[in-house]
């Protein structure tokens, strides 16, 4: 099902469409091409990405088409009319690996690559870093607050303050990354997540006073009620009307769920509900915190053992705060079967030759210890060189090897069925018990090593020392 | 022409539909309601804000429906049959009033105001939130860029990295705020945008050598020709090719449009470039750079002089970098004809109640000096007052006053014809140019001063006392 009215070919940057021209009128409309996406820095000051947003991506590249009405609006801003006939029957049909949804991985690692010709590679270049990019950076920021919610249940509240329909995405990676529900019905439609919500300050204004206010609502849903605090004063008001509500519910044989707070000292405020709660045999009522919270805040109110069992992440989950973007790009590194690179003033920015891949070393005890670039052809290798730093390496013969990066379309079309993002979660989680604590840790995390091959780092210093002299 | 290939109508959280199936159920559903719209902060530590959305909104209302899928959906999860019945039928046919899209606004102020019955008001906050605090996030990020780029030439070039789909908004929002042009080519269709392009590197890649692949570009293009000069050496190999080319181009009666800066030293690269264009006669070439623009630093190219005629602002433009979101809100303030407010501990989280207008008070010059909240029934006040200070207070008295908010939707019909981002970018300018500076600088701009009238400082005054005591 897609998620547009219309067809995706006009979602790209108007350069891709002069380039596609430009290559189809130079008679290179047939010649192979290879792409990496790659990103250069961890959001958030962080020491891991959650890749996320491939199925997205698959689906959208299947469904890559130009109606009459996209080709008559290029006519219209001068695209060539022989090249908008090629445009009207364009399919996408090359093939795409890539590293598994949810899998962590680290700068400069290729984590998809795409091979086919060179102007449907070059086309869809927009899509791909836009799906892409957004969804590994609302994953990662899920992740680093799973990673201080322990088992508390964690729901996206974000779709108010997410940008525009960028929301749609947005709930389906908070899912994927670690988070239990979302507010989002859309989004819980469209990718089958399970959607929830409480009540807003409109509700309990809207009757004669708060009690009315709570009563009614929890004769109409006496299942998962929650009852919202602090519309008037959360102890002195809410929290008594609340339980004089669970009371009533207790005596037709239903449970209040829980009680949410939303704004003043959340320790305090859950501290003090929970001894009012419990003294009237309510140990039973949850706790639910919302109003700006982050992986930073949670990790405080962990800290102080708040006693909250459901945290509601808007803001700073589904915008990516702190980060705003990931920086990945998409690097031509292959060209009618001859590898290339970009050059820059800036090692940093000089881009990998070659068609490769990513691997993955594992210490005795699966503890993730390095990563490697290879170049495809190669299948064994004992050491990697930093990829910037001049005379440092490491040796890896001891480890276990694993290749990251796996066919997933084969000429245009998904070699395997979906992945739900509540499994993309599990795979996510299951990956992330073997990154070590100084990765994941939020101050000046430990920098995960990921190194090339002795040949591609051959290959690259012959190329920048030919492409300078040329 | 709708965006999405589904209504709108699952586009909101949960407990909107909670919210309204209550209402439903306990007899309310004609009950009639005012909510407004207002944000507490301005983004980017800014002095103002560029009211953008509205339009899209619109839209999005009139269409706001759920079809058969929809409800399916929600009696799955649990809704009333009866209520998921009148959902079927529903159509939002509330009154909207909304200050005007390009108009310059600031915290506290009620920028929109709906009016109708209590489900439909209610259920469409969250899409309401959504696309009026992402629009406006970018539109004023755009303003602020403008504002520093004088009349350069400005280019979006942000899909790649805006957050999913918002990427669609983003656009249009830019050109709002006073961008020219987007690369976006998705939405300069849907929304009558003008996109544009250059070349990715990868072109360059993709040729034998450089010269050939601008050459080539250049045959195909003729018109607005701009070759991208980084891919191996800015000044050593990049100028002079595109040199090469811009002379070869003169000799067929073409013109080079630009050369594309994209990395390195922008202020340095841009002024031994315009020096090498120069002494070969190519004076009418312009330079376009990007890499990671924003309105800081294209503040410190134009106070160096660089020699930049366009500038492509990508992410910081498209995700509000350094913002995230605009934290608009839509606050209950009358309910059943009674005025109603939110308490909190906070004063400046206290909402204001009853049915309000915004009004602007401009001096002899007609700079704007102040901006006032009154009851609707008001029409005339000479002294506002400080929202939260007590005592503080402002005589307006000499100024002249301007209603901002008028009815643009009437019975969930738009009452008026669409504008467009070009025309709201100029009702922007029109509007910033009477903002006095110090409100707009970058640096602890001065607060501009919205106040309220004695009458709803005295009815707030009042009903917080009640509801405390209640």
């Amino acid at each position: 099902m897609q998620i547009l009215n219309r067809n995706t070919g006009l979602y790209t940057d108007h350069y891709e469409l002069g380039m596609a021209q430009g290559y189809f009128q130079s008679g290179m409309r047939d010649m192979p091409a290879v792409f990496d996406y790659f990103f250069r820095n961890n959001p958030y000051e962080g020491g891991y990405v959650v890749f996320a947003g491939l199925e997205d991506l698959l689906d959208m590249l299947e469904n890559y088409r130009f109606d009459k009405d996209d080709c008559d609006h290029l006519e219209q801003i001068g695209f060539d009319r022989e090249f908008l006939g090629f445009l009207k029957d364009f399919r996408f049909e090359a093939d795409v690996y890539s590293v598994m949804e949810g899998e962590v991985v680290f700068p400069y690692e290729p984590c998809v690559r795409v091979e086919g010709n060179i102007i449907e590679t070059q086309l869809i270049e927009t899509l791909l870093l836009n799906i892409l990019n957004f969804e590994s950076l609302i994953a990662t920021k899920a992740a680093r607050i799973r990673q201080v919610a322990g088992d508390r249940m964690l729901m996206d509240f974000g779709l108010r303050r997410a940008h525009g329909l960028g929301g749609i995405h947005a709930s389906r990676a908070a899912i994927a990354g670690g988070f239990d529900k979302t507010s989002n019905v859309y989004s819980a439609f469209h990718f089958g997540l399970e959607s929830a919500g409480t009540m807003a300050h409109s509700w309990v204004q809207s009757f004669e006073d708060e009690y009315t206010a709570f009563r009614t609502f929890a004769n109409i849903f006496p299942e998962n009620c929650i009852l919202l605090a602090d519309t008037y004063d959360t102890l002195k008001s809410g929290f008594p009307n609340a339980i004089k509500v669970g009371k009533e519910m207790e005596r037709t044989g239903k449970q209040l769920f829980g009680i949410r707070l939303d704004s003043g000292d959340l320790a305090y405020l859950s501290k003090k509900g929970r001894e009012m709660l419990d003294s009237e045999g309510l140990d039973y009522v949850k706790i639910v915190a919302s109003n700006q919270l982050d992986e930073y805040v949670i990790k405080s109110l962990m800290e102080q053992s708040a006693p909250i069992d459901v945290f509601g992440v808007g803001t700073a989950l589904v915008t990516g705060m702190g980060a705003g973007a990931l920086d990945g790009v998409y690097k031509l590194c292959q060209i009618n079967g001859k590898q290339t690179l970009k050059i820059s003033d800036n090692i940093t920015k000089i881009t990998l030759p070659g068609k490769k891949s990513s691997y993955r070393f594992r210490d005795d005890k699966g503890m993730f210890t390095a990563d490697g670039i290879a170049l495809d052809e190669e299948t064994d290798f004992d050491i990697i060189h930093h990829p910037f730093e001049a005379g440092k390496s490491s040796n890896i013969s001891g480890c276990k090897q694993e290749q990251l990066i796996h066919k997933v379309m084969n000429k245009g079309r998904k070699e395997s069925g979906k992945k739900s993002p509540g499994k993309i979660s599990e795979y996510a989680q299951s990956r992330l018990q073997f990154l070590p604590g100084e990765q994941k840790r939020f101050m000046n995390p430990h920098i995960y090593k990921v190194g090339i091959s002795s040949q591609l780092l051959e290959l690259r210093q012959k190329m920048t020392g030919k492409a300078i002299h040329k």
